[in-house]
């Protein structure tokens, strides 16, 4: 176990507490700290540290990018029994001192088996297109793409029928990483509300850039440009394919994360991280 | 017939053009044109002028306040038929010119009768608010309003209920005016979606700052300070009624206008006029 893959279990004298957070992605560099950046992970992470100096590090279930956003973000973090037994109301400390484009809605104690990332059962993103020809409302231009051609939600709903099941999507992930690409896809739906499409995606989990690459290669299909056989049949190539496009990251939301019953919080990270042996990058 | 009350009908060899607006009012002063603000008014008159630059000034539906929004906002303009006739896709020129902030989601040509203030059947008004401990979901942080007390949203009900209904809102009207107040509230309803409470509000018109003097009230009830019946009970009175607080702005967005059928056109803005002669302010 090096610095990357800490123990699953909270050890003794701690812990562990989860958090929910939702956020404004706009003004963050992503979840994920980076040296003189702005980041979600960085600036909970600075909250924490006021409250609470001996907390562990942060681990989270969805690591976004750049300009994505989350209603429904969770993380995990342990902290030293004596110091969470004197901190009184934590969400009302750290909401004190976040920034307005994040809040955590809840903060609890779970079984030390809890894992914010491992024991993730599945993640839910929504993705927001406007067809308008005169563009997106501005109320929610922060978390709509602006589509100038008319989308055929019809056919895209055809083509993400096919995506459904389980799949190598290597030919949807960014990077390669050393483990396997092999996902379970269990939702990909089309909503028409006047000029907005809401997609909605779940899977059990994500690797680096899949959700912005099915929604590219749907965009593909829904303004004509590819038939709608097209996005299922680059699913048995081994490797990226450089013709989908990763759509933009401001239209992409996490907005919930499922996870079994305590009882099977440790199974379930087990069976985790033996599939997914050695992926760096679960998003 | 002063620079204020323009003739209403569209004069020979004008057009008169219909805007379909909605903007994001966080970066504006409100609509209306003030020396050395940015507003709305002055936005659009602005990418206006490029395009028709011998159109003449806008008349609009609902002059809102600064941090206002509108999704349904309504404004007309003459133009000289000349000019309208080689313009082209005049929709697709202003949105071009537009910051991101406001856009024209519709132009069309309308009858020469058609008033955009004065013409109004009905505004229709939505406040948002959320009672989360927590703050406000981030990414609807420019339009909600945090409460930081549990609202009780049947008291808010039942103390809507009572006001609705031709009663003279002076109470709730920030300046006295020269005309009248009296006002037709047609409906006042609370929806709760989780934590998030939205107000929808509609009225013949609304005096100046009625919406959010009717929400402020509203908000007294819901956390418990006054009791269902004390809105309804300051409608006897013919001045402002000074505890009403006014709830902050960046909660209420303007979301439809309605108008009559055109051959109803005339008549409606005659009988307004005649109804709230000497009315300066209608928001």
């Amino acid at each position: 176990m090096n610095a990357d893959e800490p123990d699953t279990e909270a050890g003794a004298g701690l812990v562990r507490v989860r958090l929910d957070l939702t956020y404004d992605g706009t003004g963050f560099a992503g979840w994920a700290v980076q040296p003189g950046q702005r980041t979600v992970q960085g600036v909970v992470a600075q909250a924490l540290e006021v409250l609470l100096p001996n907390s562990g590090p942060l681990t989270v279930a969805g690591r976004t990018d750049a300009g994505v956003h989350a209603v429904g973000q969770v993380a995990h973090v342990d902290v030293p029994t004596q110091e969470w037994a004197a901190i009184g109301d934590v969400r009302a400390k750290l909401c004190g001192l976040l920034p307005r484009d994040v809040r955590v809605s809840e903060v609890r104690v779970v079984p030390a088996a809890f894992d914010a990332r491992f024991a993730a059962l599945w993640r839910r993103y929504t993705y927001r297109i406007s067809d308008a020809p005169w563009g997106v409302e501005p109320l929610r231009r922060h978390d709509t793409l602006h589509w100038p051609r008319t989308l055929d939600e019809q056919a895209m709903h055809t083509a993400a029928s096919a995506l459904l099941g389980t799949h190598d999507f290597a030919a949807f992930c960014r990077r390669r990483s050393a483990g396997t690409t092999i996902r379970h896809l269990q939702h990909l739906t089309i909503q028409r509300i006047g000029d907005v499409l809401e997609t909605a995606v779940q899977a059990d989990a994500f690797c680096h850039s899949m959700v912005r690459s099915l929604i590219g290669a749907l965009l593909a299909v829904g303004d004509g440009r590819r038939s709608p056989d097209w996005p299922a049949s680059l699913l048995g190539r081994s490797t990226r394919a450089g013709d989908v496009q990763v759509a933009p990251p401001y239209g992409l939301t996490l907005v919930e994360v499922g996870y079994p019953p305590d009882a099977q919080l440790a199974d379930r990270t087990k069976t985790t991280r033996s599939i997914r042996a050695g992926v760096r990058r679960t998003t």
